[in-house]
C-alpha cells in the first residue's frame, strides 16, 4: 500500500454507479490497486455490481482488459516464425472441439497455444479430457510450451497463474457476489487472459442455449460482439461463431469417451455436428492466419490432421495408442415408445455426468476419467420402443440414481422429426 | 458459523440484482448470517449496490429495519407511566434544535428520550455541542437514562452500542463502497436505531438543500415518506417535516455558541428561524403524545422550557450556569457593498466551521468547544458597506485561511430581497 494513492474507490464506483463513463486512469487505478490489496473485496463487488446494472463503454472495457492484463506477465510468441492463432469456447456440454481443432489447424503450418483451464459444474475441462491418456502432461514450462508450438504447432496445456492475475482474484469475487453474468466483466475476464497468452488471432466459439453459460442467444450475441470489439481495439484479429448448445455436442459426455470420439472426427470419421463445427472453426481460424482457403475436409481424410494429434500427444509425454481408462459399471436407458427423438436437452446430461464422476465441484476435486454418458441417439434420429437412448458409465453404480434423476424428462419421443436448427447461427466479425 | 445455511447469499443477491423482490425469510437470514459473519461484506456490498439501483418494496424495508433491530438489544419505557416522544434530524449547518426542543416538548410531562451520535464532516454532533457544558456527560447507564425520563422527561445522551448493530456494521461498509446514498438503507439505518430506542411516537426533520444530507427536495421527500412509512409499519408514530437547509440555521454554527443559542431561545429569544423550527416540530411531537393543542409558545416565554433545560442539563453534572468556552482568536469579515444578503450558503459554512475545529474529520478526533462561526446578518438582512457579516472563532489562528478558503464565494449582496421561501416546506405523515 502506498502512502499517497491517485484516487478514491468510493469515486470509482460513484461515477459508474450513477451511469457515468469512468476515466482512464481512474480504472487503471482501480483494477491496479485492487491487485495491491488497497482497493477491498467489498468495494471491487460494489462496483462489479454497478458494472452489471449500468454497463460500461467499448472504451472501459478495453480500459479494465488492458489493466487486467498488465496485472501479471505477458508471454509473446512474435520470436516463433509462425503465425499463431488460438480458440475460446465459452463451453458447452460434450464440447471436445479442442481437441480435433487444434491438431487439424496445426496441420496447416499454424501455432495453435490452446492454453486451456479445468472443468468446474457441469461444463468439462479440456485438461481433464486429454488427462485420460496414460502418460499425458498438462504443465508446460514455457519453454517447452515454445518448442512443442515450433516442433509441433498444437500445443493444449495448462494456462500459467502469472496471466491476469487480477482476473483471477476477480472472478472468485463475481462468484460469489452474484456478479458472475455482467457481460463487461465476462468479455474482460476471457480475453485479458487470451490476449495476455500472446496469441496474435482469436477465434470465439460464443455458445447460447440450455447447456450454455448464456442460455438467452441474445445475452450470447452481446456478448460475442463485446468481444470481437474488444479483441479487435487490442490488437487481436478476432471473429467469433454463435453456436447452438441446446442439445449435447457429438455422442460423447464424460472425459475418456471425449477423446475417443475426438480420434474417431481425427480418423475422417465421427458425429457429423462435431465434424461441422469443428471444420467450421478451422476455417476461421485459417483465414485468420492468413489462409482462407485451406483445405480442412482434405486434411481430415488424408491424415494429416491425425499426424499431428499424434505428434502433440506424444510431444506431452501421451500415448495415443494406449488404451483409455473404461468405467466399472455402466447403466444403459431404452426407448419408452417409437418415434423420433425431438429433444435432448444439454443442461440435464451436463449435469447427469458431473454427478457420474466426470465432473468436479470444488477446483481441487479429481474427476473420473472413465465415467460420464454415451448417447446413442441425437434429435431427429428415429428410435423403436426398447431401443437403447444412452449409457451411463460410472466407477461405482451408487452414482447412477443421482444422474438418473437429473436426466429425468431431458429427452421426448415424438411422432415427426424436429425443426432443423443451424448449429452455427451466426458469424460476428469486427 | 452454523453447519448449515438456510439460504445462500448468491441468491439474495441475484433476486434484488434482478428487479426481483426478495422473500422475508430470505431477507431476514441476509442480516442475520451478515452479522454472524457467515454473509461477506463483499457480499452485502454487492446487494447494497443492487439495493441502491434497483429499490427495495416497502415490504422488504420493514423486513430489513426490523432484522437490523433483532441484531441487537431492544429498549423498552413501558414501565415509564409516561408517553414516550422522540425527534431526529437528517442534519444540517447550526442544527441546535435539539437542545430547546427536548426540554420543551418534555415540560409538557412527556418523556423525550434523545439518543444521540457525535459530529462527523461538516454536520455537527448534538453530543459535540452539549459537552461544551462544564461537568456534562453524555454516556448513562440505562437505570439512569430511565430515572432521568422519569423525574426529568428530556434526556440527551449517547446511544448504547448494542442497539442494531447490524447497522453498525453496514453503515460502515456503505461508507466506503458508495452505496450510502439508497434511501432504503438510508432509512432503515435511521429508523433502526430509533425504534431499536423503544419511542413510541417519533418525529422526523427531514432536511434538503446545500447543507443537507439530500440536496434535492425530490430525494428528501421520498426519504421522508419512506421512513414515515417504516415507522408506521413498525407501530411507532411517525411524522416528518420537510425543512430547507440552503442557509444555516440560526446565527450560531460550532458547539459552545450554539448552546448560548439554544439558552436564548429557551429564555423567550433567540433568531426567528430557530424559533420556527423548534415550535413547529414540538407541536408534532406533542400531538403525536396526545397534546394536539399544548400551548407551546407559552412554555417558552414564560420559562418552563428553561426549568426543563436546566434540570436535563444538572440530572447529567453539567453546570447549566457555568460559563462555556470562549476561542482564543477571532476573525470578522465584512461587507464589500451595501445592499441585501441574497444568499448565505450552508454547506461551505459548515465546512467552515468543521475546519475552524468544531467538526472531526476522524471519529476518534476531538472537538474544539470554542471554534466556530457566529454569523451577523442572515439572507433578506440590509447591510451596510464595513458592517460585519460573520466571525469566524478558533484556537489557533492558522485556522482562518482554510476555513475563508471555504466560505469564499458563499455569500451574495445584492440590490433587493431574496424571495421568500418556506422553512418547513412540507409535513408528511402516513
Amino acid at each position: 500500500m502506498s502512502a499517497v494513492e491517485a484516487f478514491d474507490a468510493v469515486d470509482v464506483i460513484r461515477a459508474k454507479r450513477d451511469g457515468g463513463v469512468v476515466a482512464e486512469d481512474e480504472l487503471r487505478w482501480m483494477i491496479d490497486a485492487f491487485t495491491r490489496g488497497y482497493v477491498s473485496d467489498a468495494q471491487m463487488s460494489s462496483f462489479a455490481m454497478a458494472v452489471l446494472l449500468n454497463g460500461m463503454s467499448r472504451d472501459e472495457i478495453r480500459v479494465m482488459t488492458d489493466a487486467m492484463i498488465a496485472s501479471g506477465e505477458r508471454m509473446s510468441f512474435a520470436g516463433l516464425g509462425k503465425t499463431t492463432v488460438d480458440k475460446h469456447s465459452t463451453g458447452g456440454v460434450g464440447d471436445k472441439i479442442t481437441l480435433p481443432l487444434a491438431p487439424l489447424v496445426a496441420s496447416f503450418g499454424v501455432a495453435v497455444p490452446q492454453l486451456s483451464g479445468r472443468g468446474l459444474g457441469h461444463t468439462g475441462g479440456t485438461l481433464d479430457k486429454l488427462e485420460s491418456i496414460p502418460g499425458w502432461r498438462a504443465s508446460l514450462s514455457n519453454e517447452e510450451l515454445t518448442a512443442q508450438l515450433r516442433n509441433v504447432g498444437a500445443v493444449v496445456c495448462a494456462a500459467g497463474s502469472g496471466l491476469a492475475p487480477a482476473d483471477k482474484r476477480l472472478y472468485a469475487l463475481r462468484d460469489v457476489t452474484g456478479t458472475v453474468e455482467a457481460i463487461p466483466l465476462i468479455a474482460s475476464s476471457i480475453m485479458s487472459k487470451k490476449i495476455a497468452e500472446g496469441t496474435s488471432a482469436l477465434v470465439l466459439d460464443v455458445k447460447f442455449g440450455s447447456g450454455a453459460f448464456m442460455r438467452d442467444v441474445e445475452k450470447a450475441r452481446e456478448l460475442a460482439r463485446t468481444m470481437v470489439a474488444l479483441g479487435t481495439d487490442s490488437g487481436v484479429a478476432t471473429t467469433a461463431l454463435l453456436t447452438d448448445m441446446n442439445t449435447p455436442l457429438g455422442l460423447a459426455i464424460g472425459n475418456a469417451n471425449e477423446v475417443r470420439e475426438s480420434a474417431e472426427v481425427l480418423a475422417g470419421g465421427g458425429p457429423a455436428d462435431i465434424v461441422e463445427l469443428t471444420i467450421a472453426l478451422a476455417k476461421e481460424m485459417l483465414a485468420l492466419a492468413g489462409q482462407p482457403d485451406a483445405d480442412v475436409e482434405a486434411a481430415l481424410a488424408d491424415g494429416r490432421a491425425m499426424d499431428s494429434w499424434r505428434a502433440m500427444i506424444a510431444a506431452q509425454g501421451g500415448d495415443p495408442d494406449a488404451a483409455l481408462p473404461t468405467p466399472n459399471e455402466t447403466h444403459t436407458v431404452f426407448a419408452g415408445r417409437s418415434g423420433v427423438v425431438t429433444r435432448l436437452d444439454a443442461l440435464p446430461f451436463g449435469i447427469a455426468a458431473w454427478r457420474l464422476g466426470a465432473g468436479r465441484a470444488r477446483a481441487e476435486d479429481p474427476v473420473v476419467h472413465a465415467a460420464g454418458i454415451d448417447l446413442h441417439v441425437k434429435p431427429g434420429d428415429a428410435v423403436l420402443e426398447g431401443s437403447p437412448l444412452f449409457t451411463l458409465s460410472a466407477d461405482d453404480g451408487a452414482r447412477f440414481e443421482r444422474a438418473l434423476a437429473a436426466v429425468h424428462g431431458a429427452w421426448d419421443i415424438g411422432g415427426s422429426a424436429p425443426a432443423n436448427t443451424p448449429l452455427v447461427l451466426e458469424r460476428i466479425t469486427a
